[in-house]
């Protein structure tokens, strides 16, 4: 068993992201571009992506800064700068670029439009970080990586030439 | 005079891309966080782009890759994986990173969005392009990445605090 | 005053980092390029950097996580997994790449050099943090982006061409 | 059979470039961290990155560019800026980023380790390219590109964990 994939999915769970609110972004990214797609094929993708090292790494990485900013454990002023989610502040789009990378171009181009137009889960902690009772400044972004990526992956696989 | 400047922003206009076609796009990426902007401060930030050396280095390398390819000069497979901008092909979405990393993370998410919804010239050189009579495939990135930067630069600038 | 760059200089000195020991590390990475480089070109170039705000940015962020790792407070296994600072561990060499793509790839290059021989305060902060009382995990490899950074402004700075 | 790959092998024999020349570094990079590292180890992981579609493209479109700059097919100035590797011209260090991402960090600090200390073969295509008969601007930089990615990769797999 791959216990740092079981216990990033916890988290994820935990933070209230569930494996199938990643899977309809990813579905709706490629549907357009994979006929007979299926929301299990996406399951599936993402399960996979989540099982390497580097994504845990960064998922429990990005929550514990999260949960921690939540707490106001980190010192100021940069605890509010990462808890307001600061425009300016980009640390939390360079993170995730550990799982982004590692899926190539179609990955990456993927994530800042996802980044920009917030489908489904990701728009959700958004708003959830923006009421300020919750942090979710990583998380969202975390997301963003993770569906592009199966993205990615699924463009890969469904190439047969 | 900034020599390569000059002849990158003449490159562009050979290719049939104007100044002000890049800035149309940044201001419609920027006008609804920058209050007062015009299409002037979008043209003179894009002007501030374009005389940096490393974005003259990859304006001019997108352009003579597409060109060289246009005319077949490339040996085969790769000149024909290049002219028909092959979706799994992402070498064109690595180069331009050389301008978008410099203006982090506003203009790497940007870059991201830009190349997925392709609007105004990024959108005309994409279907110039699959007509297969001439070669944008690095040209339509390179672009994206000037307008993305450009957004980036204004939102940084726009900040008071 | 930038209020943010006088907190980042105060809190590399309260972890144990001076700019001189910065200063050192570029001094040699550039000596054999730049024929009459002084200690106080590097410095100066090294407070230009620390003046930026993504830069402010990465090296709050990089500290806070340390100290909190060291106090044990972010959950296991991740506070451990970061605190070894586990060969596969990847995201403290991520995080700092919001300050070396600034740069350009000089400072990239370097960045994988400095990382890999360790001279000087880098080495320094690397086997304080194997000892397992303090942790720097992230600040070593944020030392590594100042440094390299430096290095590739000053080649930059020193082209009359 | 994989053709693309079978034709990246062929092209990088014909600039110069054997298996074993790349396999030398990776073993010299990692066998004082697995202590049975083999040659053959060396070579399949090589053998399986070159595999990739990402890596083929990134090596078919380099040695492309370098082989058309020896020509002088591409215009001026950017020709000769290509030709001579100009130490500012980053974009023969950007575009091995296609493989270097997806091997992740240890392949990413390797990169830049190799690039500045050129071993083995890397270091001799670099004074083949400065003596002006031949160009392997690009190429030199997609070998320390593979034999970083060979040596993460090799780190990830000795891993028990």
């Amino acid at each position: 068993m791959n216990i740092l994939k079981e216990l990033a999915v916890q988290k994820l769970k935990d933070r209230g992201v569930k494996i199938l609110d990643i899977a309809d972004i990813v579905f709706n990214l490629q549907k357009k571009y994979i006929e007979d797609l299926t929301i299990e094929d996406c399951i599936s993708t993402i399960d996979s992506i989540i099982a390497k090292r580097e994504v845990t790494h960064a998922i429990l990485t990005g929550i514990a800064i999260d949960e921690t900013v939540e707490k106001d454990l980190f010192e100021e002023p940069i605890n509010k700068i990462i808890k307001t989610d600061d425009s300016l502040y980009g640390i939390d789009e360079i993170l995730p670029l550990s799982i982004v990378n590692i899926y190539g171009s179609i990955a990456f181009t993927n994530f800042g439009y996802l980044d920009k137009t917030k489908p489904g889960i990701i728009g959700k902690l958004d708003t959830l970080g923006k009421d300020g009772k919750q942090c979710h400044t990583f998380l969202d972004d975390i997301i963003c990586a993770i569906a592009s990526s199966a993205a990615s992956r699924l463009a890969h696989k469904n190439r047969i030439d």
